[in-house]
């Protein structure tokens, strides 16, 4: 990704937790992990555990360049890491690193880590949106505005129900990522599964190895039985997809011509031709960010089907792809909390435009309370006379009506104000759940 | 899909759970089931809701050739097929058709309900494949077979934990498509998503007509948050990549090179133009049905955003991506099933196999142990011989090793022998596992 | 596909083409073809051909229930398929059915022709639609209405010039599909390549098959390397996203806010719950048909990867996707021509919401016109005082202006007009492109 | 991509194409060209093109630390570039900055520029792979290898003619992408596309600004019509599956139990856990490079659908995806050229196996040619004898038939010998169609 573009693709915490830096950390916490398990079930002294573990705290002390160099004709980065870890305890406590271990437990795991540090990051932004869509929702519960449907005015609702329904899908979202966060396995099984290099101990050691990094265990590895990235590849695309169906509602409620919201940020969204323009830059990008995600949890999907022991090409693709899902999900979150922060709802315009579109039920509800008096055909050309005088002096016709002496103005008025049903139950009930989640969180 | 396809494609429960019938008694069923529960809830006589429930559930008394016809004008089926109901109960007992519902509550409620029961399908053919997955694991717990990674031959492994492993891959997207099935909403908010049209008990028939259907209730419509579907595009995904997975290790154990199984199928799998070839029809025929899948999952994933409170577009692409899903993933555990039904696995070939990739270590370890007798290059010439001779008798080395006076011929074997770990613990406790989950089952 | 959703997503002709007859006819096109080409070459007497021919005509002669209840078994329909040709025409003339091919030969054949003939279709849709484009153009050229970037009002551009881009994208589209139906190749090259089976003259009976059919020959055969497929897939998808960006913009231009284009189809976007809802269903419909065009085609990319002389799944899986992306693509083009046939352009509305925009930047102009007269402060009133008068007499502000005795208004107007630069000459020459375009085709 | 990883998935020419400092070069080369031609049409002096030019040729001069730091906010980078190059060159030659020009109109003709760059390297890398494979197609013309289909042994072909596939596939890939290359159009159009701010010189701005970049000129502006984008999607998605399908078969044709190429490296391959493997690590870092393909050509093409005149997010979501799949497309290909410069096929043993698989076949000729002299019985005795003898003895059973006196053995061998067909002719014309496009090459 291109410095130029990293402020828009790799926004938020996310980018930082599949740094380079967060790569050998999460690496090296599961080989420091990987020596401590095996030191705890006795298959190697604990001063080696610590050595290694000490090694892996302080990756200055480890040849990285040559990790680098080297990981590519390795197939994988684990190979060379490994010789390095060992070059720097020195060969008494070398016993102690990679016990039993096979280039892919160690890169899974990582993985898992990975992710999960990475989750942790969009999960911060996704709460950070939530609690803005929460106020926005308790703030607006009743504030009119009109329901639109295939892109068409509909009928009214509010604006607070609009928002309730964003907090229901952030919320969601979080909710499914913090399921597959609790489920994600450790990785263990040495070369082919067997857990031959174990001593005996491999099950024991998979086991407190999960312990050791608080990742769940498993009766067999899962090297090429890859539910887990599936289950990440889902939680990840449903979260993109939650946040870009918020984006596209700010875009289309901050169009010129709708101008229900704003969007203010600092310095941003100015056009440098055209001075008077106002673009929504922060839900764009949003957008911008989660349109990435379906295509690359394609290829995570696609990468399942795993030959053998392990994969020959499909296994290698899940690290780019997870690693920019990753990426590109915290981004738009981290965009989508921005928009929404600054959002600016014009609720007078949200009435005036539902009061637009109430004229003509309001106009047929004066002319038939008029017709016993007038007749149909005098109450007609009345009602139609109010439009016009409304029109004329650019006022509502609510308020034109409100004057009239001859109707039952309120009855009038009742039969066509903005009827918003259940919404602002709805909205309490979004919020109560909302608030429970909350509290339940850690 | 031609019918030239459909014996590939459309296979097993799946694809007739979501045929042209199984999706009008689907729109029936939750047509019907809103006005019971509309009467339950005292906006309509108990009477009106009898007469379309029994109107519902006969639908030849319905023009459902009007309903075809004029679905695209309406943008979607159920304009007409709410038209057709009223005029089949008649006038009286109208009211108590669609009451205060959209098209997309009946039709989101309607896949939903169609989804679950193609997911049913879908997960008996699963548990079919995962009992066989089972035995195969249970009966080959101890039998060796070479372990492959990177597509070459590594170390021993087993087949029973081969097959375990498959076990786990299976049973695992079994449980996800479980979980998702059971957290399936109904959809119900009504035209813009207020309740408006459900005179003040909305919230309560939404309740009650997810109770008539088993479904969850929500505190809010997601017309346009489409995390339910997310969740059935995430899980048939995973099942499609865990069944490729298995088919993979089919087609590449059948192998002509390495004929570890052979796929048993009734007059199956042959070749026109090459009599003699026995093609794994059943295990190609599910990766090819496996492999549609990533893309509709995209396509699933992509149409997440949806604009206001009802989509132009994405909402109505969702309907044959989803149908043609589950039909492919239904198709593909049909497949698998059958694939696995019918294998045989060729014991004495896997361990004839493993027994010649031991040799190298086997001659290294005779040598070895002729060392302090013979001194090094005598002793490399003897195993050098050994080699020779079991080549020419052909016979495995280990056979002529075994014939030696000259050395402890058990510990030469012991050392040369494979090793395969913890493999059988490791089956074990997938069994364990997989009948936990059977147990559990309903 | 459930004939609930055929009227929108396999509607037009492609969908025709693509029906079981069609793909029977594709198939026994090629074989004919086959026994033809054979006979030319020498291979087969003329007689023999000719019945092959004959039958292959009259599929009503043939066994086809078989074809399609072995077609699964045989991995594809092509083994059934020979024999109930070779029953229909007997021992003798048996010997000209499937001279030297292998079941992919014909299949991949019958593909690229069932191809052509659904890209004829989809032509034909997209050159209607391109023709209303054009007509929208010709009769736009100098109507004015608001350009809009990310969504919000940016300059003034032409409807003709709006209509232009749409027609560039049209005729690009064509222009794509054109060349790859030029360039779709024959498949010949028995069991796994050779021609061994061809008596020697294989590579005269491609070239003769070829030409037969009018395709292309190759100098080897293409059954693992699937560039035209790919082909196919991005023509098509490129189709389906030429066909999505005039779509979504006129769901855009419809919107109730802007109402600046009105969908006008007989019977067709009405809502039931809201029957003063006029929905732009063709282009919403179109647009729901281009969506799934993404999915499919990165699901044929994928397929590319195929082992050896003959894909164990890869192949199989291009049949559905093709014929769906095929079905879907035309869809969208059949839906769009509708939309584009039907669509009332309201340029007033045009005019009056680019008129709007132009006031800030029109009182701008006045103010300054006045400064030198009534200095900075006092001209700055004036302005500000004419846009009142015009918003209470419910005027154009430019009207307002051009009343007045004290400016330049010639000037000022002139200053403030909306300037459209040179959205005439670039009109015009995209319809000279597209008359040259439309001239070149047969 | 963390360095991590940036050996096996940003190798080869193309990654270094798309950095940091090729996206300045191709932006700044987009705005030297606008002055240039901006002079050349007389809108602005020569002296003040030439500063622009000179301050574009050095980017040292520029402040491109701050476009970088406001590149998100303003939506894109060029805003910021524009004001850094404005400052660059003082007052007075800023008139032929940027002239007429809007963000898209340089960030579409940049992306173009530096696609265009990325693919002239993975043409490099596609060109050396081709050579290689047809390098192997000529030396290995005639030597035979059993053709596999559906992963069985199907019937002898040549190790020439499978590489003469390969050759196709990435000669066609090559092809295509470079007719992509030939047709990419300048992106020139201003604000709304209207060109309004080029003083009536527009239409001829483009077209020499199109002729200063050696790019194709347009009749109106894609702004949201991306063809050019779908163009270059497609045609690297083609490359990617020429490459995985020729990667594919190296992974398959160096398995343990095939072993009919080894891919030799320096130092690339070898298992940590296991010295005595080989794993062919370019082939399958070509097919893991391959893999991500489809999901992103998916992205691209899905973005298609953009708003008005500006999309608010899916143009934006265009750079990653493009930059990526550039990327991994030119890793794939520097791979595979590694993989094929590498790649020694094992004759004999191929020869081997095709004798192994022919010799069934072999045996029911022996034995029909024994019949005459001895039976039926005694002849298929004398067969399975042959067989059995040929067995114990380690020989061929072609040797032991040769050394018969009683039958016509050189009939006999022929009747069972490996008939590839029209292999080497079909080489033959591969070779000469690859001499051609070789030739044609600039």
């Amino acid at each position: 990704m291109t410095v130029l573009f990293a402020g828009t693709f790799a926004r938020g915490g996310a980018a930082a937790a599949v740094s380079d830096d967060a790569w050998f950390r999460a690496l090296l916490d599961v080989e420091a992990a990987l020596a401590r398990a095996a030191a705890g079930t006795g298959l190697v002294p604990m001063t080696a555990a610590d050595a290694v573990t000490a090694a892996c705290a302080d990756p200055s002390r480890l040849d990285l360049a040559t990790v680098v160099a080297k990981a590519a004709d390795a197939g994988n980065p684990v190979p060379p890491l490994v010789r390095a870890l060992q070059d720097a305890v020195g060969e008494r406590d070398a016993v102690a690193v990679h016990v039993g271990g096979t280039s892919q437990d160690i890169l899974d795991t990582g993985l898992v880590l990975l992710a999960r540090r990475a989750i942790a990051a969009i999960d911060a932004d996704l709460a950070a949106a939530a609690e803005c869509a929460a106020g926005l929702a308790r703030a607006h519960r009743d504030d009119v505005v009109m329901g639109r449907t295939l892109m068409q005015q509909a009928l009214p609702t509010t604006f607070g129900l609009k928002a309730a329904g964003w907090l229901a899908g952030l919320d969601g979202a979080r909710l499914r990522l913090a399921e597959v966060v609790a489920s994600l396995p450790v990785q263990y099984g040495g070369a082919v599964g067997t857990l031959a290099a174990s001593d005996g101990a491999g099950v024991a050691l998979r086991a407190a190895l999960a312990e050791e990094l608080g990742l769940v265990t498993t009766a067999v590895p899962w090297h090429t039985v890859r539910l887990p990235i599936a289950d990440l590849a889902g939680a990840l695309g449903a979260a993109a997809g939650a946040l870009a169906t918020v984006a596209v509602d700010v875009v289309l409620l901050a169009q010129s011509e709708v101008a229900e919201v704003a969007e203010v940020g600092e310095g941003r969204g100015g056009s440098s031709a055209m001075p008077h323009k106002r673009n929504p830059v922060a839900a764009i990008s949003a957008r911008a960010c989660a349109r990435r995600a379906p295509g690359l949890v394609a290829t995570l999907f696609a990468a399942m089907e795993q030959e053998h022991e392990r994969a020959a090409g499909a296994w290698h693709s899940e690290w780019p792809a997870l690693t920019e899902l990753l990426t590109t999900v915290g981004s738009a979150a981290a965009w989508l909390a921005e928009s929404l922060r600054g959002l600016q709802p014009d609720v007078p315009r949200m009435a005036a435009t539902a009061a637009a579109a109430a004229e003509g039920p309001l106009a047929g509800a004066l002319a038939e309370a008029l017709t016993a008096a007038l007749g149909k055909g005098a109450a007609h050309d009345a009602a139609a006379d109010a439009v016009r005088r409304a029109r004329e002096s650019g006022r509502a016709l609510a308020e034109v009506v409100a004057e009239r002496a001859d109707v039952d103005t309120a009855a009038v008025l009742a039969a066509a104000a903005p009827d918003v049903g259940e919404a602002g139950a709805q909205v309490d009930a979004a919020l109560a759940e909302h608030e429970r989640l909350t509290e339940g969180a850690p």
